[in-house]
């Protein structure tokens, strides 16, 4: 599975846009500007790709074109170190009886590469610190990843949030507090010991 | 079991002082400032009550007197939202195959209190954010209570870390982010979710 790990939104745009033309990085910029106005003051839920639009001044196509869907402008607007869709794909592609290990294994991959904890750490402390923050990502969470997941699988959406709970644990214990002996361990040893949980939650009673 | 939250070291000091006599209150946070000093300059492990009385330049009697242990000073120190005492003491007492309850449903009570969530949650932001207190709170965990509830129960370090990686994600899913279902789960609902997985760590393969 490709990494697309902050590679969100990166090409050019060639839409025509009315008004002065500023270059491509300044447009992308004043789009992510109004779109982490619009995130904040309204939620995920209730942003709409128009309206972040219409306070950047520009046409929602050339939203689009930088962007594709609101999902991945709000990736980009929160500079979050993963993209949804990737997480989503990991954990459905693939037989069912293994999907404890491969989202394990994802995480590992995606914390153990300095690159991409650095960001990690930065959500981490918004998460923490700013209110406004943890309830974007909450919406967010809950109807690009959860949501798809939870019907995708025909698993009640209680066990998807206890699978949740268990990788953020994880990643806050291994990570974040660096609790010998999991901050120390193998993958291999990682999966062994938290694998059977996860595939416990995606196996409904 | 008695709830001794935030209700270390209240009582008064009559151990004699040497020097000019400022009052009871002046007293404990001078004591508590150095310890402070003391655990962010050598971390937990190396700080010795000893070390704390001369920097606040008193009798480790005294400081004895005010706080009991080194754990106790420590969660003075940082303000910690529980007893360590208590946790081991939850985890240990009671038929082993229920510690998986009896640990969720405390959790719940600490947490669902307002009094006490809102010293975790300045917790939460200050590990966080800050990597000093990241590294005394990961001594201290070792210390005061994951070796000695791993010790008790002849249980592989490792899977302990596993069952505080399952609580700390609950807390951080269902109380800082609060992603629904989880948020507004029962407590039986929650208890049913994720204490046969704590289970699943206390029991050896």
């Amino acid at each position: 599975m490709p990494s697309r790990i902050l590679a969100v939104g990166t090409r050019g745009a060639t839409v025509a846009r009315t008004g002065r033309r500023p270059g491509r990085t300044q447009t992308r910029e004043e789009i992510l500007t109004a779109a982490r106005n619009q995130f904040a003051a309204r939620g995920y839920t209730a942003t709409t790709i128009r309206g972040i639009a219409a306070e950047a001044g520009v046409n929602p196509a050339l939203v689009h074109h930088f962007f594709g869907s609101k999902d991945q402008i709000f990736v980009a607007a929160l500079n979050l170190p993963f993209n949804p869709a990737t997480l989503v794909t990991t954990v459905l592609d693939g037989p069912r009886e293994r999907i404890g290990e491969r989202i394990v294994r994802l995480f590992l991959r995606l914390w153990g590469d300095p690159a991409t904890r650095t960001p990690f750490f930065a959500l981490v402390r918004s998460v923490s610190s700013n209110e406004e923050v943890a309830a974007q990502l909450r919406q967010f969470m809950e109807n690009a990843v959860l949501a798809k997941v939870a019907d995708a699988l025909d698993l009640p959406p209680l066990r998807l949030t206890g699978a949740v709970s268990q990788m953020v644990g994880l990643v806050m214990v291994r990570y974040v507090i660096g609790a010998e002996p999991l901050a120390s361990a193998t993958e291999d040893e990682v999966v062994a010991l938290v694998a059977p949980v996860l595939q416990h939650y995606f196996t409904p009673a």
